[in-house]
């Protein structure tokens, strides 16, 4: 049978991407506190494509994710990407897979714990031998309104928020650290499982910590600029407007390596 | 050429509903304060098919839509499904379209006026002569959670719900008016555009009316009780809850027509 | 602290359903070949609510939900739902569960193996002592369209198409099986990883298999009527249109238990 | 009461963005047959934020929207995001608007019409006095795969996919255009609507025009290098893989700015 992706082509035009997108694949992650776990992956791969040849081969794609998809890690990553850039013949390789994280977390005053799910991302490539890696958790927390705590005779509007933190390191950093971030720069975290007494004690923190979308990625950009390990932060939050039926949202993006 | 579909096919197997699904389609709504809007509708046609026929003619529904999208309402209705059956040769013509709808709304202080978005759906069905209606909407509301105020200090978890009501009538009722009831049903209305003063009073309105999601369906149970326009419902509330990273909801189902 | 939830409400309305929505969380599920898969689920979890209580007991969902989570089958479900009935002191239970299910399937040529991804839900309920349990997949396949083979000189338009079947049974039946049914049903199955003598075979099975969206359920029919454990069925497909932005779509439901 | 977004705030951290996002509006769209059309857009706007100011004023987006919605056009965007500056007195205004976008579309053979929906994207911004714009639009084709044409002794698979091409330009370009591009790079146009001699007419064209993802985005990048108005592009592929449950997709970028 003809390779038809083996054929020339003469339209002196390099692709800088192609590949497969949106496959689902069981995978596991590492994780902090039990070594690792299991989840579902969202996954795109792909590489670069020189003029000369007419097409990749997609199949090898899958091939290379069927191998490795026991051992996901922000250190795996790189064999993951050397194998797709040894299989497919290409400089550069490209990896994202996006998945639900879960952490057993206690409640604040009961202590009973239940799993709390986050959605993840890795974004990563390889150019050569040169990796870059960004590592994306949405956080869902607790936003308390200061102008309407502060213009109301009692009371506050309140909701849901998310905040994404996306990380460049120069050295590992947790998902778990990240998500502590994240939750210290809200009103109160959020949990999966609460009794009465946790309910008061969030309903309480959150009224005494009012946080603007603008102060929550302000708070979180104090945490990331002070952690030497995190070069490259984009931090933002999404707040679930209680009073209305649109969201409110703030972003800051801070590059440490031209900042010296 | 050869009509495919109008060969016979020997299985003996009916086909309950064959058509065209998640065709985007401008359209024109009726609407009670302008007399009509346009919008874009997300729409589902289809018609039953005896044994004896191998397959429908899938384009005639696209023409149907085609000559009715100016004219959209829950009169016009029976129209668009005689046409569907007179075009396609068939009993039963089902008909599902899914719009936003948009009703200009004042804020309730100062008066300024935004537009609000709510999901409207009509599902409908015509058996032989015999139609069938179901209108729902999905209306976001602001829910203050009772336990949390009455346990805690100060404040009150509270956040974005969806209260949604799917009705069967015995003549007339506006989507305006289940908008109405639903907010009636919640701790407060929400708006596009807040003021400060507007701001003040959603958060005090809402912490003098407090709503278990099982609140504000039984609230909106009470009034949809009372309409004797109405002779068949369905209501539920989805709260968004700001503590967790799940929702809370509840529904109560009533066919008044079983009940005398 | 007050129970609020636990207070009287004199409006003398019963809810049908109240409970906790999409909610995440990682289960082991029952697998016909390695005995058990690890997958992520999104779940909701309701009860009926007498007229006099104010309200439900939320969290207790959520520590029914984790005590269970590493055990989740068609026969295991019951146990879940005697659970909620007695955690929340309730008649009745409804408990829906979504999850990918992965299967390890083999290229038809080269044999190569990869896992592929289907959709499946267990929507199940337990009313005092009677259960009931509606089991779903959605399995993707290939349809090619007999009309375009017929009326073209060479070619013939094709798709993916998702085949969904929902059962409910007098004994076990294994999700394996509903897949076996919904590819048997279509031009072709399709599979994660083909290399370039099985894309020959499936291309060429497939142009040798036409199947109109109605031929696809009729088939599933034919097959679902015979297989005695199952009691009641609906099927459908729903195949992505490669000559249209819309998609067509057929049902079949049938009730064996009405029909004798 | 307290202005408390005017407030000073100490942390020395400017804001990137900050605003409303997910806002759906009616809007009036320039239209080149027609001159203008309604349809419904998905929004966010948002500006910069000076570190010494503690929030910004969120209600005055959604009245700058309200004021310019009846207007949108690529030429307009640039009143609205001077109105975005002076109205919350920033540098920087942002602005994102996602709409369905039809156009009226023969069928090849019969000459039958319907209006087929595009996704079309504006993302804009104004720093100081100087504006960037960037126009997307993803175009529904079909794809026929060239490799299991070559390789089978009949048919061959294809699918819907979608192309994407986004541009910034020197001078205007219709949505219209782009869309001729994306389908002039594929085996073929799609329609809502076609009679068989159209489908027998599709069918042929696209078994005769077989492409690669690769070749779609070459195809395309042929086209756009050549129109001088457009002085950067972004386009890519997706296909819908009908052999598959995922997808594959290819991109190619380029700034003809940076390339004399």
């Amino acid at each position: 049978m003809k390779d038809m992706q083996n054929q020339p082509d003469g339209r002196q035009i390099d692709i800088d991407q192609v590949g497969i997108r949106d496959i689902v694949y069981p995978v596991t992650v590492k994780d902090r506190s039990k070594g690792s776990q299991s989840t579902v992956a969202t996954i795109s791969m792909s590489v670069n494509l020189p003029h000369h040849f007419k097409g990749t081969h997609m199949s090898r794609f899958v091939e290379v994710l069927n191998k490795h998809r026991d051992n996901i890690s922000t250190t795996s990553i790189r064999e993951i990407l050397t194998d797709m850039q040894k299989s497919l013949n290409a400089d550069e390789a490209h990896l994202e897979m996006s998945f639900k994280y879960f952490i057993e977390k206690k409640a604040p005053v009961s202590g009973q714990s239940a799993l709390m799910d986050y959605d993840c991302t890795f974004k990563s490539a390889l150019c050569g031998d040169k990796k870059d890696l960004v590592m994306t958790i949405h956080v869902p927390v607790l936003a308390l309104c200061p102008c309407s705590k502060e213009i109301s005779a009692y009371g506050a509007h309140n909701q849901r928020s998310i905040v994404s933190i996306s990380v460049r390191t120069s050295s590992l950093v947790w998902i778990e650290e990240l998500i502590e971030y994240a939750e210290g720069a809200a009103s109160s975290p959020i949990y999966a499982l609460l009794k009465r007494e946790d309910e008061k004690y969030v309903t309480e923190k959150s009224y005494e910590n009012p946080a603007f979308v603008e102060d929550i990625v302000r708070n979180a950009t104090e945490m990331l600029d002070k952690d030497e390990r995190i070069i490259w932060f984009e931090v933002s939050s999404t707040n679930m407007e209680s009073i209305h039926n649109h969201n409110a949202w703030a972003v800051i993006r801070r590059d440490k390596r031209s900042m010296s």
